[in-house]
Formats: structure tokens, C-alpha cells, sequence
């Protein structure tokens, strides 16, 4: 997370490398760091595809996305002219020996023009079914057998569930060490995300707050406006809960929750981030109603366009019973959380784009106020991710006038301004990865706690017969049956209510 | 200080009714409260002075001052003429008997047409010489003979000193009950400390905070920018110490200090402000040097212009050791806050107007951020009370960007943009004064307590040679001294250093 200024010559490797990701998202981040002259000074990123490119036609290619895609695409030609020599495009087929060990012999190129054997990166981009072939053929043809040095980056899905999350673990440990694995989770690289670990272990202040004493409920929502799109197949076989809740929310939830590590280590923060995701309580599958809700959208409209239900999406099966939206809540049975429920809401094709962590601080006040005691409203925190990214503290102040009446007030600290053009999530992450910082990125423990935490749930929803899946019209903010679970315990959902509601955020756009 | 709105009949009656105070504040106050719908529905104001008036040329002089002092100038002409109607002139003289009795039959008229015996509110806008008779005027006269429903308003100074006061408040007690007196420090009813209050206690997040586990230390600034204007002669008889600390900052003191009551009310609040001046450590005369620093203002330059030194001021003694300018700092001993300095200053002929109170957090965080721990700030608490009226959070957030670095950032409430226009403090302690709520005036004990606090300081100043008298340049932050005093702790006046002093202090006026 805070790196040296120098980092040894590299070898990256994307797999997947004519694919949707590279394109959009690691040509751009890889280059951004180039101009931000954070790339090693030797490098050379070697894109795998099944298509056959000339370099220079790939590179042509490589250029024309930067321009569409990045978040800076008025780079100076000198840079891009230097930049585009450091990518070399090779056509390799994952099922062929043959294309390691060109591979292989590609990267000793690379060693021998530095002098020095390089470290090496590689970037599974690719479908999770082929990741124990190319596991395998890394293995077999020692291109990652440097334990300190080289490294390779999965993306989710890390499984389907509990069982399957292991034995990729395990098929994974056979052919690298745990250090060596990045589970990469864009959400982490969020400004905003990170800076939740800043403010809460950079600040006296919130600390002594931060526990069952002082919070009376924590919500996170990660709400989205956009539908499946063209995602249908892929969705269907997925939802919210496998898609969203099992890792960008629980990941936040550690960020919230976690206990305080003694260094701002990697290892330290995970375990801590390990530490809370034990403690989570399992829920029953009994239990299930009393803790979930699930939902999927119908009909509706949003920013005044109609918008069709989730059965009718293509690649969707009309009697599908997947959920596009999951409100829940959580306990953290340890001695700092006992008793506090923190929600949790995702969905898709809601109101609008809102990720937020609400911290709702319990009413302690000891002095009755005269009068207007009901006018007290409890203390708040808010954490806007997106595409609000800012920190507000509403409390109580005297109302100006004659009287000792209270108000609301909010002090406001506004991220955007100085975080908009920041580097993107990619940018953090794969920088992390090239100087061998994991902090960010998710241990093997953790994705299975994550797993075993949703276990009853899935179990549940996909064989039982407890759970109603409700639906919800799409423009709206999901079932009336999540803000139910909240009433339940006397507390409502925040702000996705006036005045957040009505104009504040269209006015940023970053993707989720 | 929260009011019923119904308020009692009540005769207003202003000894010193054609001086300064009466002039610029009082009736202002009271026309702005009428606008309000704020004043009794029946009231008269009866203004005394020895000069002889014209009713309506009376009448006339207080709507050329309201058009000159009012924050409020753009009135509408029916409700003056309205108003006009409820002031009286009278001519007395606070040594004629017959002035009472007339001053009695003139009430007595107003309850008959009123068909109750309205309540009575004396205002003792008077050189404190001539109190006394004022006092025995109004016992001997049965003028403020109803307990429940008579109050006397006073203004500092409240003695000279701990004996002096004790004096004053048994002579007072001789003709008043304590629940009838009012003693008045306007600074109680500005908005912005007011909110300490209601910040403190209408919210469950700082109260954990409030404490010698988490604070550091404090500071409380009342800096003027005026030197001693035509006010030298009365000034040179007292000094910064007894003119500021004794009242303004040892009540702010309070306001930040004191313990929580069980409920928003009167006679409990001023319990806890007592108690807090109660727990206050003496000083003793030896150590004199260790709490505090004294200072005079020498000729420098303010905003462009010369200025010339306290002693060349008219009517000040060339030779004066009266002090400008005081720094000290102050102990709570009690459970609360032992350990904590609270850093206090005052003075005359300063930088610019800047009153604030700082509370500034102690660095307890367990985590140790990399690289860059030195760069990590301790969290400070901002009540800016004049000109700037706002609460300012510093605090540590990441600094945008791929390393997790660091960065002060700040959570702002802008009080100003709510409260600039709203009531001054002399209309909401009138009313508070009409409608019988003491919560803002000071009781006896409070004023003997922080009489006593001082005591061994005015002894020693006036009476030692133990402590220098510094010089310090008009238009400066004080004596280099003021600064030596908390470097010993490893402190520094906050607040008075860029950004602040730069640009943002002369966009609003008020006055102290």
C-alpha cells in the first residue's frame, strides 16, 4: 500500500489478454502507472491470446482502447510511442504445451536483455475452468517458481460456494505458495474503500466509538441502477448473495468491523479481517427468513426509460429463481459488536448507483433537552463510496434563535474534489501486486469464511422451501419486505431517503 | 432558554436609560424581540436618565438609534410606531426618594391598565458606585418586592476582586432573593457558545470523548483586534486578567468543561459550572511564572496602520503595569480532567479578532501506519465563536492517490450561514431574563468562585515582583512568552497560524 520507489524488473503476463478486462480495465491501469512513473523501470507486459495478431496491429489496438477506455486519454504521444514497446502480444493456446514453453522462453528473453532474472506477474483473466489447466502448465514449466518473486492474480468467481471455494484453494496450493496468490476484489482498490481503514486507524477519535457501546446498527448498501444487461446467462447462475454479498460486501464489512491490527501489515490486517469473518454469526437455515430477504425485479422505470423484469432479460430463464437483490442483516459475536445488527442491501436495477456505510450511533445522550427531547436524531456517520465519495458526521446543534431548540447539522468532507481523477481501483491493485503488497487482496482463509458465512443461505434458497423470493419494480429501492426486516428492530434504511434521493447523485460517474 | 410564549405583563425599567448601553444594545434588543412576537404581550419600557425628555423626543432618540445600531435597521414603520407607544422616559435621580416613588406609582399605573400586577424587570445599566443606592431604593420602596416574578439585571464588573464580590453579592442579598439577580456576561449569549452546550450534550459521540483519556489538551482564545479606544482611564483600573479571564473565559471554560446535568435546567447547570470552578487548581503565588504571562502592547502596526503603545493611550499612567494581554494556563483537578492544560490568552491590540475554543485529541492510536507515521496529525475539535462562527474536525484521511499515505483533511459545520443574522446575545438574555431563565447568567458562587481562582494572580501582579510584565507589538499574536509557555508542554497556539490568519477572518462583523 505504500511502496518503494523501486521495484524489480518484471515480467507480466495477462492471460486473457485480448479479453474484456484487459481492455478496459489493465492496459489502461498498467499505463496510468507508466505516466505516473510507478511501473518497474524493465518490464515487459506479454498479452496471451488465442487470435493471431501482428505486434504492431495488437498494439494499434491496445492504443485505440487507451483512448476510449482510459480515465486520462489525452497522454502524451512520446509516452504512449515508449509505452507500446513494453507490451509484446503471443499467441498461445492454454490446452498446448507447446505455448508454455514459447512462454517460457519469451520470458527468459526478457531476463536475459535485464541482466537479471525478473519477477514475474501473471494475470488469470479467464474463464475459472480453465484456471487448473493454466495452473498446471505454469507448474510443469516453472514460469512461477520463484516463490518471493513471482506472483499471479485470480479474479472472483474463487468458487460457487463453501466446498468448491476449497478445492480450488486446494488445486491452487499444489502449484503456488499462499504469498504467491493475489485475489483481487476491484472494490478494495476504492479510494473510498481504503480510506475507510485510514479513518478508522489514523484517527484517536473514532476508535473509542467504534463498538456496541457507542453503535447501535452499521448499514452498507451497494445499490445498482444497471440490470444484468447483456449478462443474463452468466447472472442466472449467480445472484446477488454469490455475486455481491459473498465478497465486495463482506469485504467491507471487514473493513468496518475489523480489529484494530498492531502494524498496518499485510499479513496483520488480514488476519484481522480473517478474525471478524469467524465471527460472524452463521445463520440457521431455520432461521433464514428472520436474517434475509430476497427479491427480483419486475417491471419498471428508471431515470424515466422503461425497463423490462429480470425474466425477460435475454440469456434469463422466465421461471428464473435467482435473486437480483438481497437485504440481510449480520451479528458479530465478539465483545466489541454483541448485539449490533449490521445491514446489508444489494441490487440490482434500483433507484440509482449508492454504495454507502452507514455508522448509526446509539442515542447515550444523558441530558434531557427541554421540550424537544423527540427533535434529537442520533449521530451519524457516513461513508459515500459512489459515486459520492465523501465522509459526513450529522449531529445535533442549537437551532439559531432565542430558544435552546436542536437541529441536524452535517459536517461534510468531501472526497470527490480532491479523489475524482485519482487512480482507478486496477491502478492501486496492480501496483500493490507488482511490489508484493497482498493487503488489499483476499487470503485463502478468508475467501472460505466468506463462503462457509452464506453457506445455509444458498443451501437454503437453492433447495429449500422457507424462503419467498419477492419481487421488486425495477426504479424502485427493492421489496417492501427489506425495509420490513429493518422495522422490525425500529431502525429504517438511510439514506436512500430525501434529500439524498432526489438530485445529488447523477453528477459523478465511475463504474461499479 | 426555551421559553413558553406566554410571558407575564411586565414593566421594564432601565436605570440607565439614556446612556450607551441602552443606546446600542438594550433598546434594539428589546424592539427586535417585539418584531419577533417575542415580547410580553403587555409591556412598558421606562427608561431613566437625569437629563429631562420630551416623551416623544425621547422616543424619537431611540428610533435614530435603532436606525444606527439595530442588526435589524430595515424595520417596518407600523411596528415602530407600535413600539414607540411602550417606552416612557422619566426623569430620577438615584439619590432622590421621590424618584421611587414616583418610579413605583409610574409601575402601579401600568398594572392597573394591565388589571394584574405585572412582573418587574430592572436593569442596572450603572457605574457599580452607585448599585448600592439603587439597591436600597428599590427595598425601600418595595419596588421588587415579588420574588417569583422581580428580576434585577447586572452588569460586570461584579467587584474588583474575591472580597470586593463577596461584599456586593451579601449587599445584594439584603434586598434580593439570589433567583431574582441577573447577573449578565453577554459572551453567554452569543449563538456560537450557546451551541457548546448543545453540541456537548445533544450528542452521544463526544461525551465518550470529553476526557483526559482522549483529550490533550485545551485552548481558548479572546483576542481583540481594538486596543483600549477611550476606554483607557476605566481600563488602566483593570486589566486583561479581571476584564476578560475572570468572566468571558473562565465561563467559556465552564461551557467546555462541566460536567453533564441530569437535566437541561437552571439551577442544575449553574450547579455543574460551580462545581467546575470549584475544581479548578489554584495557583500559588511562587509558581506564578509557570501559569501565567502578562504583557502590555507596545506601538506596531494593525492592518496597515500605526498603532500606538498602551502607555502613550489617553488616559493611561505612562508608567502603567497595567497588563493587555494574559496567557496561562489552567487545571481541572478532578476525575474528569486531571492531567489536561487548558491554555487560555486574552488580549488587546492583537492580530485580528479571533475568539475560538480548540480541543485537541490526544494521539492514542494503536496502529502504526508505515513510513510516514510523523506525517499523521492528532485530531482537533474547532469552535470558532467570533467572527468565524463554525465547528471544524481535523482529522487523517488517505490521501488520494496509490500509496496509503496520510493527509489532514477536515469535517466543516458552517454556523455562520445559519445564525449571521440571527438574535444578538443581548435579545436572547433579555428574554431569557423576562421569561425567568437564569441558566445564562451567573449566580453568586460562580462569581466568587472565579474570583477566588484568580486571587494569588491579581495579589502577586499588583502586589509582588515575581512576574515580569512583557511587551508584546500591537498587531502581533502576543509576547514570545505566550508561545514559551506551551512549548514547555510541547504545545503551540493553534488557530492563529496559516491558513487561518491569511484571509477568512475579515469577511464578518460583530461585535465582541
Amino acid at each position: 500500500m505504500t511502496h518503494d520507489t523501486h521495484i524489480r524488473p518484471t515480467s507480466i503476463v495477462v492471460f486473457g489478454g485480448t479479453g474484456d478486462l484487459a481492455k478496459r480495465k489493465l492496459f489502461p491501469a498498467f499505463f496510468n502507472l507508466y505516466i505516473d512513473g510507478r511501473m518497474p523501470e524493465q518490464f515487459q507486459i506479454i498479452a496471451l491470446g488465442r487470435q493471431v495478431f501482428d505486434q504492431e496491429a495488437f498494439r494499434d489496438y491496445v492504443h485505440e482502447n487507451m483512448l476510449a477506455f482510459s480515465r486520462n486519454p489525452n497522454f502524451l504521444k512520446e509516452q504512449w510511442d515508449e509505452f507500446r514497446k513494453h507490451i509484446t502480444f503471443f499467441n498461445a493456446h492454454i490446452d498446448d504445451d507447446q505455448s508454455y514453453q514459447d512462454l517460457h522462453q519469451l520470458i527468459s528473453q526478457n531476463d536475459d536483455r535485464w541482466g537479471e532474472r525478473g519477477n514475474r506477474l501473471f494475470y488469470l483473466s479467464i474463464a475459472p475452468s480453465f484456471i487448473e489447466q493454466v495452473s498446471n502448465g505454469l507448474k510443469t514449466f516453472a514460469l512461477a517458481d520463484n516463490v518471493a518473486g513471482d506472483r499471479i492474480i485470480f479474479e472472483k468467481p474463487f468458487g460457487y460456494d463453501k466446498s468448491s471455494a476449497i478445492r480450488l484453494n486446494e488445486m491452487l496450493a499444489k502449484t503456488f505458495h499462499e504469498e504467491q496468490i493475489y485475489r483481487i476484489d476491484h472494490y478494495l482498490g476504492k479510494e473510498t474503500v481504503q480510506n475507510i481503514l485510514a479513518f478508522r486507524f489514523g484517527n484517536s477519535i473514532f476508535e473509542p466509538l467504534w463498538n456496541n457501546r457507542h453503535i447501535d446498527s452499521v448499514q452498507i448498501t451497494v445499490a445498482e441502477q444497471v440490470g444484468v444487461e447483456n449478462r443474463g446467462g452468466y447472472y442466472d447462475h449467480s445472484g446477488a448473495l454469490r455475486d455481491m454479498i459473498q465478497n465486495h460486501l463482506l469485504q467491507i464489512l471487514c473493513m468496518v468491523g475489523m480489529e484494530a491490527p498492531n502494524e498496518f501489515e499485510s499479513e496483520q490486517i488480514r488476519d484481522k479481517k480473517a478474525d471478524l469473518l469467524k465471527s460472524v454469526r452463521r445463520i440457521k437455515r431455520e432461521d433464514i427468513n428472520h436474517y434475509t430477504v430476497r427479491a427480483q425485479y419486475a417491471a419498471g422505470e428508471i431515470n424515466g426509460q422503461p425497463k423490462k423484469a429480470y425474466r425477460d432479460e435475454p440469456g434469463v430463464d422466465p421461471q428464473s429463481r435467482t435473486e437480483t437483490f438481497v437485504a440481510m442483516k449480520f451479528y458479530i459475536d465478539n465483545e466489541r459488536w454483541l448485539g449490533v445488527p449490521f445491514y446489508m442491501r444489494t441490487g440490482k436495477s434500483l433507484q440509482q448507483k449508492h454504495s454507502a456505510v452507514v455508522i448509526n450511533f446509539k442515542d447515550s445522550t444523558k441530558t434531557k433537552f427541554p421540550a424537544n427531547r423527540s427533535s434529537i436524531e442520533n449521530n451519524q456517520l457516513t461513508i459515500n463510496i459512489q459515486p459520492e465519495m465523501d465522509i459526513r458526521l450529522s449531529f445535533m446543534s442549537k437551532q439559531p434563535g432565542l430558544d435552546m431548540e436542536m437541529t441536524p447539522a452535517e459536517m461534510v468532507f468531501d472526497y470527490f474534489q480532491c479523489a475524482s481523477n485519482g487512480p482507478e481501483a486496477y491502478e492501486t491493485l496492480l501496483l500493490d501486486a507488482l511490489d508484493g503488497d497482498s493487503t488489499l487482496f483476499m487470503r485463502s482463509d478468508q475467501v472460505e469464511e466468506a463462503w462457509d458465512i452464506i453457506e445455509s443461505i444458498q443451501e437454503e434458497w437453492e433447495h429449500g422451501d422457507l424462503s419467498p423470493i419477492y419481487t421488486y419494480p425495477a426504479g424502485s429501492w427493492g421489496p417492501e419486505e427489506a425495509e420490513e426486516l429493518l422495522k422490525r428492530q425500529g431502525h429504517r434504511w438511510l439514506s436512500s431517503f430525501p434529500p439524498f434521493t432526489k438530485s445529488e447523485t447523477q453528477k459523478h460517474g465511475t463504474t461499479v
